[in-house]
């Protein structure tokens, strides 16, 4: 997928945002642990009720390697059920991946050729050689950790590099390498006031912003500074959508809080744009 | 396993040599493809033939991924052959993780329950909160990016940060966070004379040194600023050992390298110690 029929779905469902689909089988609704496969059952009753609400799913792979095997099953299951039942959705690995240069390629063949997903979130520590060759795909986009939504961040991300915090040398950095129009950036919304000095940077990049909602961040405040012509945001919710019940009625719970942003990102698209 | 047990390994078999089991299917003798699980035949073939020579292996989780399923379950069979036949071997997950709080702790269930990997290699981009989920398990290892063997590494790893280089700020910080003595780091080769420097911060801990052999890394520098009174070093080499014969011979080709480093590595520790 391209960022233009990305914006082009953004503007046609008035939603700019994504699901994360981090599943927790100590979480989800007990009944669906009689099912085969709980994590992909309880994963496609999500994406039945949510899709045309959002635009984009991020399964994190954490939670299903937690599970082995299994786990691997069902994140093949969901993004093979998102590629041929909602090809127009834009699908993140969101895996924070990242090693030498013939190790990264493996990594990018895994999740955009294996799984076929048109994102993967990747580490920038090592820096050049451990990212061009995610970006060496076509029509396939690379998110690079920028400033992320944790505490931690705090620790690295924001120190000064020659005057210039961590993030904003990994920002500059990165526009220079090969294929750099295939980046976006994560930045996180519980540092939303960060994101006017991030859009002089990269003024035109989408970004994943995680931390609204559950970690606090405010979507007005993350539109106000960081929204583009051609909307040039993905806000992610995960815990705060996927677990809004964990009785039977949860997928419609989970379409309600879902509606809920949709409708707060249609008045922001309608004022905006 | 501990690092004492880990040292005395070494200093039984006369060896501090790491394994890496980096596996990729056009690079394996053409006559293993036969086999059902090509992946597993491989690297039960190499530690059949190695494991007295070593005292580590490492598999790079992107080989497994980027074969999906079948290279998960490569990967699961190759941890529980190593944990059943070989329990004394120290091994090593490499799969440069690290995500969010709740997010890493499900890595750290991944590699440390579910594939009761000794350890795993852990990339700091996102700070204490990230790396603390792994660091909670008892004698299990986390081996933290610090300064890596590509070139890549000078993009931010070398850049001053209060005039301390970045990778030095990762160390001293490091030090810090709770159970911060389950930390190891990760020091490339083709950067041994960093060692002098990184071994005045953490002048105990054990460094995962890749980068010998194929990448240009010299074992005997390595060792000259980098070993402790305890040894402290895992020196990996993947391709250098395990792709030393593509013929029906590679598994006796792989163990002919593999004690030509033992061989020096006995000099070097008799020298030593």
């Amino acid at each position: 997928m391209t960022t233009q029929q990305l914006t082009e779905q953004i503007k046609k469902k008035q939603s700019f945002l994504c699901i994360g689909l981090d599943v927790d089988l100590n979480k989800i609704p007990q009944h669906l642990l009689q099912e085969e496969d709980p994590i992909f059952a309880f994963n496609k009753a999500i994406i039945d009720a949510t899709h045309h609400l959002c635009v984009s799913y991020k399964p994190n792979t954490a939670f299903y390697e937690a599970y082995g095997i299994k786990g691997w099953q069902a994140l093949e299951k969901t993004i093979q059920y998102l590629n041929e039942k909602h090809p127009d959705i834009f699908t993140i690995a969101d895996a924070k991946r990242g090693d030498i240069g013939n190790t990264s390629s493996m990594y990018a063949k895994a999740f955009f050729e294996d799984l076929a997903f048109d994102s993967v979130t990747v580490a920038p520590y090592m820096g050049k050689d451990s990212v061009e060759p995610f970006l060496a795909f076509k029509n396939k986009h690379t998110i690079l950790l920028a400033l992320t939504s944790n505490q931690g961040a705090f620790d690295f991300q924001t120190q000064l590099v020659d005057g210039q915090e961590l993030y904003k040398q990994v920002l500059e950095t990165s526009k220079t390498w090969e294929n750099s129009e295939n980046l976006m950036y994560v930045v996180g919304a519980t540092k939303a006031e960060y994101l006017a000095d991030i859009r002089k940077i990269v003024p035109k990049s989408f970004l994943l912003v995680p931390g609204v909602g559950a970690q606090g961040g405010n979507l007005q405040e993350v539109c106000k500074y960081g929204m583009t012509k051609n909307v040039g945001l993905l806000i992610n919710s995960s815990r705060g959508i996927i677990y809004a019940s964990n009785q039977e009625d949860f997928a419609q719970a989970a379409a309600l809080k879902a509606e809920e942003m949709q409708k707060e990102m249609a008045i922001i698209l309608n004022h905006a744009l």
